[in-house]
């Protein structure tokens, strides 16, 4: 591109110096089972042999990827012209945890955190606050502790869930966030671990086949959402999807279109053809991107849905499969390119 | 069409008369059983507010619809100029069972009684024989008891596993079904119950839920037999998917392939992109089709992946979804279209 593209990256991944970070910000019993032996999420055992951390973005300054609020404003924020970049954070595995103490413990830390130490660093710096679904109302009571902050522009879960996110124990935090003003969003990484699903024919036995099927996770919380009716009851909820691949929204709509026709009577408090919801209500982010052989097959996919319309740019930086900003998307439209890199998600976060 | 279509229906339900059908079959105790109580696998609860038998196929002898051979014949088979219907039957839930020797047993059963009670009643029958996956080493031996019998065609599980098929305690199975000439094949039901998923975040609430969502399942077992290593240790062996949808290949397929680029080092035992086992090994049947708005996008998608030459005709007859074999594709070009209703099965199943 001749001209330089404004960037909004949707999931930057802000990560711990050291697992012990959130210490200080813990009250006890927390603390010290933190200082003694980290976060201790469960973990579902599949590992990947090329590790999840790019290799290029290590901070001078010692500590994991992205450790480094100031590397990654020289490493990322500043060569890639990104206005804001989204803090995901690295915690969200928490949301997997079977105490429900302790995980609101450890979001009520980390949100302290982010806010502390990471968000006042630099202007581009835009906070995703982390909740935990375990204890719904303990979710609800932190996003109305830390929403209102300015810099603070979605709530946070893992993916990684033991139901679909429609189902009701979840909308007292759905109402939180829409009276905070701020859209949900999901992230993977405990999928398969802490009595969640992998895929939907168990754990697969490899990070390839993990990988890969993380996106069916994003298909069954996609038709939870819309068939329970969460954006009937919450209209100005916005739900960002990240991480789970953007190629299956064609099949999706039309299967679940298809079978709203003939299955209607089941969800009577839908007034409009699932997909619609689907446009209307969440986004998409678009790393990793499916990338076929012809690349005109994606472009030609996304036209088919209009996705030009819910698709936000994320780099997932410092993670292995990070898409570098203005390598992808290439052959889209200029105008097309202008709301995934940036339209889209400024009017979704009110930037 | 002006011409007369020739059709393989790869997915037709013959149903029990009533559900002790199977008790003359059994030896004890599981006659008693049978006759006492039915079959009696676990249910996940979903129930469907139409049903799941269409209403204008029930026979007027009585009993439910596709129970009765004669009528099915004339109700299905002559008007819609089927050469060859691959019976399917209506048994495949035994493959949750919890007792592997019950569902053995249910196995050799219904083996044994359609092959009497169904088989020899029409020219263009041929049987999908049945086996259960708890025990692999008897499923083994029961394809060697029966597979050779002339009218039997494939070898058919239930897709609802407690694990992605290609993993390493199936093999026997497919080891046995390439030794007796025979494609595999999977078809849904009892997602959600036995132990086993429904989607990749648990069980769905209701049946619009849980049947948009069986395509992840689907999902779930292609990545793990191609992955698994199961058409290069098995490279004569077809994979029939049915009921499981299509529009979501591209997006596998392209999500795989890029995995696989990163992560070959997993599984060493590919030797082509993943994509080009399931283009060679895995054929998925047309029942339900996705339907789209515009039907164009449906053409559009397949040529992206070459699916004329993988895709296979089903009605499902009799049960709600059911597609009429000359209202679908209507769009395809001639030899397209004759690929997916008669020459790919023709091949696949050696007719």
């Amino acid at each position: 591109m001749s001209s330089v593209q404004k960037v909004i990256d949707t999931d930057v991944h802000n990560t711990f110096r050291t697992p012990t970070d959130l210490v200080e910000y813990l009250p006890e019993p927390w603390k010290s089972r933190v200082a003694g032996s980290g976060i201790g999420n469960p973990w579902h055992g599949i590992w990947s042999p090329i590790g999840v951390f790019r290799k290029d973005c290590m901070p001078p300054t010692g500590g994991p990827a992205a450790s480094d609020p100031e590397f990654l404003v020289e490493n990322l924020i500043e060569p890639n012209h990104i206005e804001y970049a989204i803090l995901t954070g690295d915690a969200m595995n928490i949301c997997v945890n079977p105490d429900p103490d302790y995980a609101a413990a450890i979001c009520t830390a980390y949100n302290d955190y982010l806010i502390k130490e990471w968000l006042p660093v630099h202007k581009s710096f835009k906070g995703a606050m982390l909740v935990a679904g375990q204890d719904p109302l303990l979710a609800a009571r932190e996003i109305d502790r830390v929403g209102g902050h300015p810099d603070i522009v979605e709530v946070l879960m893992g993916s990684a869930q033991r139901a679909g996110l429609g189902q009701r124990q979840f909308h007292p935090i759905y109402e939180a966030a829409v009276r905070n003003g701020l859209p949900m969003s999901i992230h993977p990484g405990a999928e398969g671990s802490g009595g969640t699903y992998a895929s939907a024919a168990g754990i697969p036995t490899r990070y390839l086949e993990w990988h890969t099927g993380l996106s069916q996770n994003y298909m069954a919380h996609t038709i939870s959402l819309v068939c329970e009716g969460v954006f009937e009851k919450f209209p100005e909820l916005k739900f960002v999807m990240l991480e789970g691949g953007l190629a299956w929204l064609p099949h999706l709509m039309w299967r679940l279109d298809k079978n709203y026709k003939a299955l209607r009577s089941q969800v009577p408090w839908l007034n409009r053809m699932p997909s619609e919801y689907i446009r209307d209500h969440c986004y998409f982010s678009t790393q990793p991107i499916e990338e076929p052989d012809n690349p005109n097959h994606l472009i030609d996919l996304f036209n088919m849905i209009d996705a030009e319309n819910f698709i936000i740019f994320s780099s997932d930086y410092p993670h292995w499969d990070n898409d570098a900003p203005m390598e992808i998307l290439k052959r889209l439209n200029p105008d097309a390119r202008h709301k995934i890199f940036y339209e889209n998600a400024r009017k979704l976060y009110n930037l």
